[in-house]
């Protein structure tokens, strides 16, 4: 019988990835990233080593499964639902919704920080960089091409205008003032993004 | 005797560090970023380490001199100059110039893994980081600001655009695609960035 599923065993999975994502982030917040183990988070959540290591190859996985549970509990996102931007009708407004969030995202003395250190693992980790890309950057991308799509369509903004170019012209600037640490991240500064981008497709 | 300066010796010394640099970066060519050493360029070039450490902090820093040399050396620039961008009078031109250069240079088989590793260290590294500020950053975006500046009084495109963020929208992009390597390098790519960030500072 050893192998046989109890009903509630996918449950007690559930839990135990929980308490382990969430005691990484604590274990984060209190040492830094350079100083959290995997070690140190199973210590932390009460579970084997082992256990994390049946679910995560490494920390930067486990804590970019903590990263993404936390913005995700913050969006009161459903996990496994496509994220998509809001659409009031108003594009300008809807991107300016979404850039003062991954601005709020980047200063946030708690995420911000771990976002940074991830950010440079997946420079340098194949395995991590195809995670974030395959669940983060594109289906980000997705939900803001969506939008933008829906705008070209009401005739919004220039219909021949590549919307993926657009979505970099949004996010690159934004990205890059945060890792390279050049210049103050504000909503200002995701409205006038917004604003000029807009204008690149034919919005005044 | 001992402290009395030999009128050539600053030329000696800039031959040795010259030799330091470009057993830096042929070393980085050969083992790659991760496995060069400081004791391993030293013993390329012939000197001691604490030659090297008289002029370098760390492996980063040298490796960031040596690119800083080689590309100089290929954009024909004579060291101490502030760089500049063309000015042709045509605005479009000339950003396209420089911007199919980026791509150039994240895209050249010697050069791009030596920056993609330093811009690694760059986020970890706050001294590294200061140095990219002070001698790559900033000289460079006052190089496009000048150039933009010269389009606004030329009335090419709108005089009260903030040059600072335009340069981070025609820059932005480029670098987030090169870290991320979310989408192909090219030259297209540069004159598209070029065009549309044109476009929203009046240009059409």
């Amino acid at each position: 019988m050893a192998y046989e599923k109890r009903p509630d065993s996918s449950r007690r999975s559930e839990r135990s990835r929980t308490a382990i994502l969430d005691a990484a982030m604590a274990q984060v917040a209190e040492l830094g990233y350079q100083k959290t183990t995997i070690e140190g988070i199973a210590a932390r959540a009460g579970v084997g080593k082992q256990t994390i290591y049946r679910w995560w190859r490494s920390k930067g996985e486990v804590l970019f499964d903590a990263v993404e549970m936390s913005i995700e509990e913050g969006a009161g996102a459903v996990e496994g639902e496509e994220p998509a931007l809001p659409d009031t009708g108003d594009i300008a407004a809807d991107l300016k919704t979404v850039l003062r969030a991954t601005v709020d995202e980047f200063t946030d003395p708690r995420l911000g920080p771990v976002l940074r250190a991830l950010n440079t693992e997946i420079q340098i980790d194949e395995a991590l960089a195809e995670r974030n890309r395959t669940r983060s950057l594109e289906p980000g991308w997705a939900a803001y091409e969506a939008r933008l799509r829906a705008a070209q369509e009401a005739g919004q903004i220039d219909a021949d205008a590549d919307v993926r170019t657009v979505v970099e012209m949004l996010t690159g600037p934004l990205t890059y003032r945060w890792l390279f640490q050049t210049g103050p991240l504000t909503h200002a500064y995701a409205d006038t993004l917004a604003d000029m981008t807009l204008k690149a497709v034919g919005r005044d």
